[in-house]
């Protein structure tokens, strides 16, 4: 650990591809490609890790193809550090006909309607195949507001799944993080990390995730869940948020103690014309940026920003549904958003993370 | 002129926004933007001009627009040499209820159906506002294999409307380029490209064009009438073959005297997924590509070949609709276009080019 600021924390995680400074954001590469940019364009966002998704690399190209074609990192071309998850979370809500038992869980695929069976062990081996530097157990992950006779009932598979998973044969190189379920009930999420940090089959964990959240539970909840929750969290280990979330949930988790996260917004919406900025959203098709000169944000250094696109432009060629236009503007997004989290480093170092967010906030609420 | 080899030419075309090498192949803009491109990718494949359509450009963002945001090169941000048609082929083609007459074409919007008027004048005007370094005269291009008396009185309208373009008023920095027009009938092509060039209305025409080429006529037609015409044309002015073509027709087009191809070829096949290369089509999508760590071409120096991006990762790419293989595929393409007319140049200057283009010939049939 290199610094604390409150629960917040500035550190390093090593992969066999390079260091990673914490906290960081890991764009989302569903398919091998974080939709529409090259690697090169990915990494002068400032990213390091970059997360695939297991289950749709699992189902084209087929993990085997990936494994022989150098692993994920050698087929898509990404030199810095990647992260898988363990596919279930899509297993469960693209497929079809998804059976969840205590084995694992059985689907059909959403490409061509073949059988799967994604047990924790297929998932530390599939993850193995792709070849990322981080593995995702495989857990169970409650719909947001379930009961909390549901939300028990996930933890107590989850941890059974963790055991399975850590003794599952895995590449040495690879870590291997657990999944802290328990949905908004902070003394279920306090003792499932516990649980998860005790298990020392095939030498433990070597980092915590948080998952089940941003599944539809309201966002403040999230935020009063993770504030009780997130510092708990083994403090040895990289803690990561999953699947969040907004500038603001990256502010608020790394304030609670959060080092990782991923998300597809800034990537997503992107292709949905919005650009992410240091002073909140700004929708590129709107009628008031059509003679604008001026480029997204005169402040940001990215590739569009710099590179002299203009507002006026980059409307024109969104309207045109030119594909430049989603480039310049995930560019940026990602840019934002790698700006945001070296912030946060900086102002933790500082010893004002507080300032930080706090001014963060404001500037977005213009 | 530098070199000549038989009719093909190497030549240097001089524009406000830089030198071209000719003979040259210039990628199409359409609405201001060389399609999944940024404009330092397009110059990295050797292209030093980039056509604007005016019809598009007209209808959105409009040239008032654009004249205000610096011209297609500031709004754009392409630094070196543009040129733009006159609009007419998009607005017979794409709009609805298009009627011709002497003074122009009326035609509704293909985007919110209002009315426009396409006449010589209007189509220097427009033109001139987009600010491209060369502008194309109006024309009336008759469809393929048009009975004769059509095509007559195309080319003698053609001549009147070029006599119009000419008498207009346009940026002195701009060059304006007249268009031959007589389908397949080289006594008429012949005929009127004496004509076009015999103009001296306001300093005459700063080169000429053959159009109405690639109009559905049988292949094989055009190159035989591009044989018997092309190099008629005043040898003193740069001639542009529009909208034409594959590798063989750029390789034939130079041989009988052409220096400027456009076509939307090499970066519209590139978004249906095939690769053109030294030796004919790949079809990236296909099965045997499925596991070839290899590149498009080992001897390829375009960014997706030297980049390590492999057939295999290129087919899972287009095969899972990620905008990642089409920008890759469409930067290959152009470059492999950008190295074809670099060849030509290099076999020119060396009184080589019969063999070169025997040798490019018999590699793509392979």
């Amino acid at each position: 650990m290199l610094a604390y600021d409150g629960h917040a924390r500035r550190s390093v995680l090593s992969t066999p591809h390079g260091d990673v400074d914490l906290p960081t954001f890991m764009p989302v590469g569903t398919q091998g490609s974080v939709k529409t940019l090259a690697p090169e364009e990915v990494a002068s966002t400032g990213a390091r890790v970059v997360l695939g998704n297991t289950y749709h690399l699992w189902m084209r190209p087929g993990p085997e193809t990936i494994s022989e074609l150098g692993g994920l990192h050698g087929f898509s071309r990404w030199p810095h550090a990647m992260l898988t998850d363990s596919g279930g979370f899509q297993a469960f809500s693209l497929s079809s006909l998804t059976k969840l038992t205590e084995e694992g869980f059985t689907f059909r695929s959403h490409l061509d309607g073949r059988k799967g069976h994604l047990t924790p062990e297929e998932a530390v081996r599939v993850q193995g195949l792709i070849g990322a530097d981080i593995q995702m157990q495989l857990d169970v992950c409650p719909p947001g507001e379930s009961p909390r006779a549901t939300v028990e009932e996930a933890v107590a598979r989850t941890t059974r799944w963790a055991k399975r998973a850590l003794a599952s044969p895995r590449p040495e190189a690879q870590a291997l993080f657990g999944i802290v379920q328990g949905a908004c009930f902070p003394d279920l999420r306090k003792a499932h990390a516990e649980e998860l940090a005790a298990l020392d089959v095939g030498g433990g964990f070597d980092g915590l995730a948080l998952g089940g959240f941003s599944v539809g539970e309201p966002i403040e909840r999230m935020h009063e869940t993770l504030a009780e929750v997130a510092f708990c969290l083994d403090p040895e280990r990289p803690r990561y948020l999953m699947g969040v979330g907004t500038p603001r949930d990256l502010l608020v988790g790394i304030e609670h103690g959060v080092d990782m996260f991923d998300c597809v917004l800034p990537t997503r919406n992107a292709r949905n014309g919005q650009a992410l900025t240091r002073f909140g959203r700004l929708i590129i098709k709107n009628a008031r940026h059509a003679r604008d000169p001026g480029p997204i944000d005169p402040q940001c250094g990215c590739a569009a920003c710099r590179g002299g696109f203009s507002r006026a432009y980059l409307r024109h060629l969104y309207l045109s549904g030119e594909i430049l236009a989603l480039r310049l503007l995930t560019l940026h997004n990602l840019h934002y958003y790698g700006e945001l989290v070296a912030g946060a480093r900086a102002a933790i170092s500082e010893g004002t993370y507080a300032s930080f967010k706090r001014r963060s906030l404001e500037a977005m609420e213009l």
